[in-house]
Parts: C-alpha cells; sequence; structure tokens
C-alpha cells in the first residue's frame, strides 16, 4: 500500500491549484438554504467527471417527513436536489461513507465583511468566503482524496460512498434521507471544521423558540403597560444561569478545553412595532447544546424547568404563560468509543502525513454525525480543515493548506479502510 | 348665550345615537399610516354635509419638507389628504382650532384582541376597537359640537377651524402643514384622550434607534463570538437607570399624579437571523419622553451622554460604537399658562356641564399641540374624551357618554370664545 499511499499525496500534492479554483467555485456559488441547487450542481459535475454512480434526488419522500427523527420547517425542497455519488468496491473491503452539507448559514449583515460574503478571494493562503470553512473546505478535501485514488489507476475493494447533502444546518434531512434511501456503511468521515482535530463525540443540539406575552400601552404611560422586551430579558437572563449549572455537570475529558461544552445560544430576539408603543409580544429564537451522552428529551426537559422556574417566581407569567416551541433543527449527539477500529485508521494516517498524532476531542457542535450513526447505525468519525471560530462568523475563511493535508489523510483512510484491490 | 347653549346641549343629548354610528363608521375603516384615506373621506363627507369651507391637500410641499421641525421618514402621502374645514365668522370674534389627527396605530397581536380590533362594536355603553380612543371619539366630539351649532341656527363672530390632520402619530407633519398652510387661531383645542382632564401643559418626545454591534461566530462555539443581543441588553439597562435619573428631576406640581412624568420606552427590538448563530447586529427602537420646560435638544444630549458613559465602561464599545439616530417622531413639548383666558373658558363651560371644575394635569404625552403653540403661535389646550391606559393597547375602547360630554364642553366654549352673533 506504501507506493499506492506515495502516489495518491504526490497527485494531491501537484493538483493543489485545481482543488483551489474549485473550492472557489463552489463558494462564490452561494448556497443558503433553498438556494443550494447551484453550489450543488457543480459537485454533481465533479462526480460525474469522476465516474461514480450518481444518485440525485429531491428530498421530502413519505418515510423521511413521517420518521420520527425528521424534524424541519421547510415545506419546498423542489430544485435542490441531495446527492450521493459511489465508487463502487470490487468486494471484500468494509465500506466508507464520506459525508459534506452543501448548505452554508446566512452571510448576516454584508457591510461587515471586507470583501463580498461569496467572493472565493485568496489572500495569504486563505480562502475568504461564506462556507468556506463550513464546510466546502471539507467536501473538496473529500472529493480530492478520491479523485487522486482514481487518477491513480487505484482499486478499492470496499464501496466509497460521497455525500453531499442539503439541510445539514437546519436540522440534517438531507443526511437522514440518504440514511432512509438506504445508504449505510462500515464507517464514516464528516469533514466539519474540526481544525485537523478528531472527533468522535460530538454534542447534539435543538432549536427552540420562546414567546412571552406583555400588555401593550401608549409609551407616554408606558406603567399602564407590561413591556414584552423586559420580561424578555428575563428569560434570557434564565437561560443564562441554565447554561451555567448545565455545564458544571460536564466531565468528560474530551471536553476539557472546551470553554462551554453545551452553550445555550440566544440567536435572535423580535419585539415591537412601534416605538411609542409598549410591545406586547417577544419572540426569542435559540439553541441548546445537548451532551453525547444525553438525550434530546433530557436537554427539552430541563430547559422547559427552567421556564416553570421563573414562572413561578414572577405573577405576570403565572397568567401570562411563556411558550415553548422545538422547533427546525434537531441534531443527535454522537458517541464513538475512542477505540473504535475507524478512530485508528485516521490516527495512524494522521501521523504518516503529519508525523504527529491527532488531537482527540469532543465537538463542540452537532453534525449529521448523529443521525448517521443513531438512526443509520454507521460509526462517525468529525474530522477536517477549517476552525469553528470563523465559521458562521463575517470574513470567514479557510486555510488552503489543511484542505490539502486533509485530503491526504482521508485517502490514506479511504486506501486502508476499504482496502486496495491489487 | 344661555338660551343658545342649552338648544346646542339639547341637540347633543338627542343625537347621540346619531354620534355612535359615526364613531362607530370611522373606527370600521381603519387608518393606520398610510391608510388614512378612508377615514378620512367619511369626515370629509360629514363636514360637506355641515356646509363648512373644506380645504383638502396632500401635505408634502417644499415648504413643510424645509421645515426645520419637520421630521419624518414617510416618503409618499399620496391619495391620504390633510383636511381643514371653516365655519366662518361674521367677524368681531376670536378664532378657535378645533385639532385631531384621523391616523391610528398598529392594531397589534390580531389574537390578543376579544373583537376584531377595527369591530367598533358597542357593549355597555362603550365603543371598541383600534383608534375609538385615539381619537376619533374625540373627532366626533369635535364634529357633534360644531352639527349642534350649526343645526341650532346660532351664528359665531370668530372663525371654527376644524382639523382631521393626518401624522400625529409619526411626529405631526399633518399639522405641520396646516400651520405653515396658514391655519392659526387665538385658541386651540385637541381632544386627545385626558379622561375629561384639561392638560396645558404637553410632554414631547421623540424617536431614537439604537445600532449595537456584536461578532457573530457559530452557536456551539458562542464563547468566540459577542452576542448583539446581550450587548443590547446591557444599552436597555442603561436607558432604564437614564429614565430613573431624569424623572428624579421634575417637580411641576402638574405632574403629582403621573407614576413617570417624562417615559423612557424601549418600543422595539430586532436581533439575528438565524438561532444557531451568535448574533452580530441588534437595533432597538423607542420614544424618550420631553418635559414641557425642556428643549428636544436637551433631551438628545442627555441620552446620548448616557451612551457615552455606557461605552466608557465596556471596552467592547469603545471598538464597536453604539450608533444613535434620531428618526421619525419629533413631538415639541406644550407649557400654556394656567390662567390663559381659554383655559378659564374651558373650565366654566366644564363646571356648566359637569357641576364641578376640572381636574388640571400635565400630559404624559406629546400631542400635535407643541407644533400649534411653538410653530403656530396659537394657544394650546389638550382636554378630551377616552383614556390612555387603553390607548395603543388591545381592545382600546371607549366611554360613549364621555364623547358626549366633551362635545357639550367643547360647543359651550366654542359659544363663549367665539361669541355669538345675533
Amino acid at each position: 500500500m506504501q507506493e499506492e499511499l506515495l502516489r495518491v499525496k504526490k497527485w494531491i500534492q501537484d493538483n493543489q491549484g485545481k482543488g483551489t479554483r474549485f473550492l472557489q467555485k463552489l463558494v462564490q456559488e452561494g448556497s443558503t438554504r433553498g438556494k443550494e441547487s447551484g453550489a450543488q450542481a457543480i459537485v454533481i459535475e465533479k462526480c460525474r467527471e469522476l465516474g461514480l454512480d450518481v444518485d440525485i434526488w429531491e428530498i421530502g419522500e413519505d418515510a423521511l417527513l413521517n420518521h420520527d427523527s425528521y424534524c424541519s420547517d421547510r415545506k419546498d425542497y423542489t430544485g435542490n436536489p441531495n446527492l450521493v455519488a459511489v465508487l463502487p468496491g470490487k468486494g471484500g473491503g468494509k465500506s466508507l461513507i464520506l459525508n459534506g452539507h452543501i448548505d452554508v448559514v446566512p452571510e448576516g449583515n454584508v457591510d461587515d465583511w471586507e470583501h463580498d460574503p461569496f467572493s472565493g478571494i485568496v489572500k495569504d493562503g486563505k480562502l475568504f468566503g461564506r462556507g468556506s470553512t463550513d464546510m466546502k473546505g471539507g467536501s473538496v478535501a473529500l472529493l480530492l482524496a478520491m479523485e487522486a485514488i482514481i487518477s491513480s489507476g487505484i482499486s478499492l475493494k470496499g464501496d466509497v460512498i460521497f455525500q453531499s447533502v442539503i439541510e445539514e444546518e437546519s436540522g440534517g434531512s438531507g443526511t437522514l434521507a440518504s440514511v432512509l434511501r438506504g445508504y449505510k456503511a462500515d464507517g464514516a468521515i464528516i469533514p466539519e471544521p474540526t481544525n485537523l482535530k478528531v472527533f468522535p463525540k460530538q454534542q447534539g443540539s435543538m432549536w427552540f423558540r420562546i414567546t412571552v406575552k406583555g400588555r401593550s400601552a401608549h409609551g407616554g404611560t408606558r406603567y399602564e403597560g407590561v413591556n414584552a422586551i423586559e420580561k424578555g430579558m428575563a428569560v434570557i437572563k434564565s437561560l443564562q444561569e441554565l447554561e451555567k449549572v448545565r455545564n458544571l455537570s460536564i466531565n468528560d475529558p474530551l471536553y476539557e478545553k472546551i470553554p462551554i461544552p453545551i452553550p445555550i445560544n440566544i440567536g435572535k430576539i423580535q419585539s415591537g412595532q412601534w416605538p411609542s408603543s409598549v410591545p406586547d409580544l417577544c419572540v426569542i429564537e435559540g439553541r441548546i447544546g445537548v451532551a453525547p451522552s444525553e438525550s434530546l428529551r433530557e436537554a427539552e426537559i430541563q430547559l422547559e424547568k427552567c421556564l416553570e422556574k421563573l414562572t413561578e417566581s414572577d405573577p405576570w407569567f403565572q397568567h401570562h404563560p411563556l411558550e415553548i416551541e422545538w422547533f427546525g433543527g434537531r441534531w443527535l449527539p454522537g458517541n464513538l468509543d475512542v477505540d473504535h477500529p475507524l478512530m485508528q485508521t485516521l490516527a495512524e494516517s494522521f501521523v504518516s502525513v503529519k508525523g504527529e498524532p491527532p488531537v482527540i476531542e469532543a465537538s463542540p457542535w452537532g453534525t449529521d454525525g448523529g443521525i448517521l450513526s443513531k438512526i443509520g447505525n454507521t460509526p462517525v468519525v468529525v474530522f477536517g480543515p477549517g476552525t469553528t471560530a470563523v465559521a458562521h462568523d463575517v470574513n470567514e475563511y479557510i486555510v488552503l493548506e489543511d484542505v490539502f493535508i486533509s485530503a491526504e489523510i482521508i485517502a490514506g483512510v479511504i486506501l486502508k479502510w476499504c482496502e486496495i484491490e491489487k
């Protein structure tokens, strides 16, 4: 295998310019929710060029919509397909899923970006743009690894199942649809931005929406009303307290270096229609992190109890109950044993490229890995280029060298895991 | 005059059903900003029926747009006219402006209303609906007073100048346009909902918009970002403190019974686009009350200094400065001497109807009276039916009896102030 591995690595090193241009094209084709088709078309074209068995479909089938773990507020998937592209093995080896998502989060306040959010501009070895790190850089690493193997004329025993899914940022219905379509394997790598760390465990998460009532009044006699924004601030304070309490209970050594292992993020607040009226409604939306050892329901109950406690302390809430909805995104946590063979294979490949063992941690965010492992019974490890510090932020970028290093490491895993057919 | 006064009062008493139906029609024709034309048409029809000299025009003339006190974010006044309708006197008497606004604030959360917000339904002597109290009930009282005098065949010496203006809720450009068109008088009554109290002084007010910056990040690593909502909460706390300090300095005895003479209302907050992102921008809008003795600029400076103080205490704000805009509504405060002849005339008419002297206070909110008095040099008293407790609130209503009592009292003022031409 050593000889093939060297060939594959050399191919990746020789084709860095090609890889950069491909990532650039992919970032420039922005793919926020509901607008995934353009970027997906670029990926599909590449898979056809590689001669993979391409499976393209618009998700939304009954089996998906009726599944227990399906949770989405999206009504229409038309025109924005899911993609699975298989490199079939000759038989006898283990299969491997390589899963990336094509959807990106919104670009935020455009004025705060130094360049256009979808520029794909390259400066000092970094490629900039929404989705560069989360996670088009990772998907490009997967495709480079596969192209290097194919171009080097290597045949494999086990199947390599590349996936470019939609909806990861909104609860994972793209990956769930792939699982329900039958795509399972002996192992999976998801190259989310781990900054080349290895994450066998992943934090789950859920979205919540809390509706807070006030009583409107003329702003000039605001004391005759009850301001829903002030009441909303009390709710946020309670959630900040809950976050503290929940994180005190986390003692998994993999979370040692994470400041807040399972954060509660307040992502959105909307209240009021008129500067001189007391607002009567405040809607708060956010995301609660779920520990690898915890179920989604357990986390839900903790948040619901926190609101009950607040209600007990404030007669206003007793007469105007807080409403909570668990809507949109739900990501199951992942919990792979650190001694699993896939972990060993990845660690070996990492050492062969980087000359040192990888850092192993628990991920501070949910991925589609929860669905792949819990619903699809596929052991999952999360490992890829890019850092979460810039994901979802303005001026998101990825260090190109890390894309190529990941590609080499993942190529090494494929050769070892799926085995070379001589 | 005693005989004429009795005839006029009797007419009003005999025509309560007609007055109720008119108010009902007016409330049913909702007139939130930009949609004033339907309700205005009903008022215009009534003024024509009364034989008044009707002046209807779409405001937006250069003299208005370039005036120092013009302050509006409205771009288009087309199709929603201002109205002034004059009952010309025979000469020799004092003139009187009767000013009401036709615009109403938005209805808020429709689900919280017991009936449709524009039902105009009557129950237990109350008429319900957005605008019933603020201030279509007051405008109907004005028109009933005028119709009673006209129908009783009484001629007056001084002009009665009825006004149905737009934009009171958004800064008073309707009344400012009337002043600039030449409509001034020896006195004015504005029947805003004072609950039959007499308000010679009125609180001014202004709108503000504060833009707060954060730094976005993935919600799963929220500690790598700075949440604009949390920073916005710090701004709101500072404004709550400022409100306390400002109100400690108010010692005008007319504000004795007002819990917060010059409130700061937080009317609107908007932040975030995505539950699992740390929001990088938070926009807060509100209204600051201005004391009768204070200039708008003085109040602006206090709020700006408050934000400067917050900035000094937080390095984040030093590097990401808060932005403040003074946008939209600006209402000049009013400050009529309690011994002005118009006050005396109103007090006498009040006693003749109610059998007791009126309660005299300072208004807890701005009105168009500031523009009429400061720009139009017209002495203004604010007095009318309805209570601010229900203005701008859900289930807004007005006690019909108070509409008719106001009409009688105002009719008495007209007869005395403008004088009867025998």
